[in-house]
């Protein structure tokens, strides 16, 4: 017997988890579509070239690696990679598309590869889902990106979400602010930090990382609101995001505007955004941020951008805990058995019946005993099963029977139909 | 500046290649699900062990093998690899999990990778849409394959497709009956060549192969139609599947039987089909068959199988050339204008109305020119714009203006909505 498990960190997606996971990705990508950002996908193989760099240190380590060939011979020749997230992908097909019409708006919804150590929840393959707008000012460009985001919670159900909103050059005019503009970095590293260490841990860091308690506590009052010299204008960008926002439909009492929001990822240049749960639970939904640098790497041209990603994985997980994906296991909406060899025809056509009707609609492949035909079409979960013995054959007739209600009823095969295509 | 290409055999899908893939996926994915066979997912690497050895050396040779882990000094570790096709895999996923009630039935709609030379409209990723049923013996399952791919082509609107029919026992029966059944794949494979080198390619490879000139001739008269010993079960399944397919709603019209063909993967045991378009493309734009070995590979008892296969490929090509794809390059249905800083607020309040009521909707993201904006709007191939000037703002309305037809009115928001909506 082969070895047939699994390489770590990955899984299969079976069909009553993908049914979820498909319904979760058309709303998300409904709502996408509706705000005007177009499907793209790209290859899962970028040249290693373009991989490189982009992610930090650690994240260069996570990337996985592929041979050029299969044959041992040339074992030593990598030069592809997997996908590490989708906007780097995003900034290369910018840079060899110089005919796309800027701005360019995108969605992505497909899986990327980190050779992370794997956790519960966390895989090794995972989807991303991105929108961004490509070749658009700071403004109403990342107003979009809030409202998608903003949307998308609120059609899968999350009544308890807040956006928290902040600047990156907020933060740096913060630094500079206390006479640190030269550990910009390390400042918002351990702002970073804050939801997971508190304020007595951000403040150690800080001192640990070399600045004096004068300045720790002097940052402390710009993070709880006190006025910050130079950070006028990033105000004014946040004001006028925050306005268009709320005109596309935000909800005030969800956008929260929070100094100590930093977002890790190093290529942020303008506002940066995240949606968290507000019962407690750790980490974002959501989030995104103004990158202004990051296409020119590869373009040549400096070009802004601007996007948002959802967390699908965590999203799918938290709505399972929730109770809020739906209790179907199947798609299928009727079953339909099949008695005899006799009765198979009339079975056929039944099958054939409602699919022409649009409704999913299997048939017994083995045949078998009745009561073990009932029992497979129970435990898929599939709501009505239909039986054709030689009466109801005869008689031009099918028996249609509810397996949740119980209720049979032996009625013409057309509204047999109905019933279910209208249940 | 960075390379930015991309590997070998690689590319990206943009929107307007997005649009029409998606909806041909959507499509196919519906017959799928009422046809009851329900979506499955596997990562897109496997364990290099459960791949090597199932499609023979050439195939060997085409999977791209992955590193371990990223980092040089793990190089040599390569133990895992991309997935080839979608029918190992699954055989994989049905020995891992014997909680699977059986017949199980699945479809899957992933890419695959090939290190293949890359040709014109072949790539070294490209997507595959499977349904296989587990489980079942031949008979209806096999008649469920035939028919949902039927249904697939019947749906995507192509009117001129014929399913081809054959069984490898009469395949086998046929080499036995001649006297070359120790030769049997050699006269498969060379069988199988007969769209492309025609009946005397066929001869002479046989008798290149070491088939006297007699065997061929008889070859011939079976393979024109003479009854052929030891092929009835054979044909008696044949029968029945055809029989089943009918019921299911198979055109009769549609399926030929014809024992010339031979499918060339090595693990089809029982019948074989593919689709082929009868304006004289080469090649099948579908095709499957029962397999009742490879399972057995994974999970050490015999598992039956049978499945189809649609090349997304290919289908998207053909419909591309013979312009069965509607025109359309962008989903989004309006585009709102922004005039000037005053009149932004009604802008944005418009594309939030055209969202709610469910219509895709963008605003311009850079301002500038109408001129400018509206032609932006055009190229993309958006049906309608809205333009709010100052005196459409001071009255509460907006202009509606299709760039199709020319027509622009002035009319309430609400209205505007309305008409953009039932158009």
């Amino acid at each position: 017997m082969a070895n047939v498990f699994l390489p770590k960190g990955m899984r299969d997606l079976l069909p009553h988890q993908m049914i979820h996971r498909q319904r979760v990705i058309a709303t998300i990508q409904g709502v996408f579509t509706r705000y005007g950002f177009e499907p793209l996908e790209t290859p899962a193989m970028e040249r290693i070239e373009t991989l490189m760099g982009k992610y930090g240190d650690e994240g260069d380590k996570l990337v996985f690696r592929v041979l050029k060939r299969g044959d041992g011979g040339e074992r030593g020749e990598v030069d592809q990679a997997l996908r590490y997230d989708l906007t780097v992908p995003l900034a290369r097909v910018v840079a060899m598309n110089p005919q796309l019409v800027l701005p360019f708006k995108r969605s992505q919804v497909q899986p990327v590869w980190r050779a992370d150590r794997p956790q519960r929840g966390r895989f090794r393959e995972f989807y991303q889902c991105d929108v961004d707008v490509v070749g658009a000012p700071c403004g109403l460009a990342d107003a979009e990106c809030l409202a998608v985001a903003h949307e998308c919670l609120r059609e899968l159900g999350f009544p308890d979400f807040v956006i928290r909103l902040n600047h990156r050059q907020v933060l740096r005019a913060m630094a500079a602010a206390i006479g640190a503009g030269e550990q910009e970095t390390d400042v918002i590293v351990a702002i970073d930090k804050l939801d997971k260490v508190g304020r007595q841990g951000v403040s150690a860091e800080l001192v640990g990382r070399g600045l004096d308690e004068a300045q720790v506590a002097q940052l402390w009052t710009y993070l709880d609101g006190a006025p910050i010299p130079g950070a006028d204008a990033a105000e004014a960008e946040l004001d006028r995001v925050e306005a268009a926002a709320l005109a596309l439909g935000v909800d005030r009492a969800r956008l929260q505007r929070d100094r100590t929001l930093a977002r890790g990822l190093d290529y942020y240049t303008g506002p940066v955004y995240e949606a968290v749960l507000t019962d407690g639970s750790v980490g974002s939904v959501a989030g995104g941020g103004r990158y202004d640098g990051l296409i020119g790497m590869f373009s040549g041209r400096d070009i802004p951008a601007v996007g948002v990603a959802l967390g699908l994985e965590r999203l799918l997980l938290l709505m399972e805990e929730r109770g809020m994906l739906p209790e179907a296991s199947t798609l299928t909406q009727v079953w339909v058995t099949v008695f005899d060899a006799e009765t198979e025809a009339a079975s056929l056509a039944a099958v054939r019946a409602f699919r022409e009707a649009g409704v999913a609609a299997e048939i017994s492949l083995q045949g078998g005993k009745l009561g073990k035909q009932l029992k497979a079409a129970d435990k898929r979960g599939v709501p009505f099963v239909v039986i054709i013995g030689p009466d109801e054959a005869a008689a031009g007739r099918v028996q249609l029977k509810g397996l949740v209600s119980g209720e049979s009823e032996v009625l013409p095969l057309g509204e047999a139909v109905s019933r279910v295509a209208e249940s």
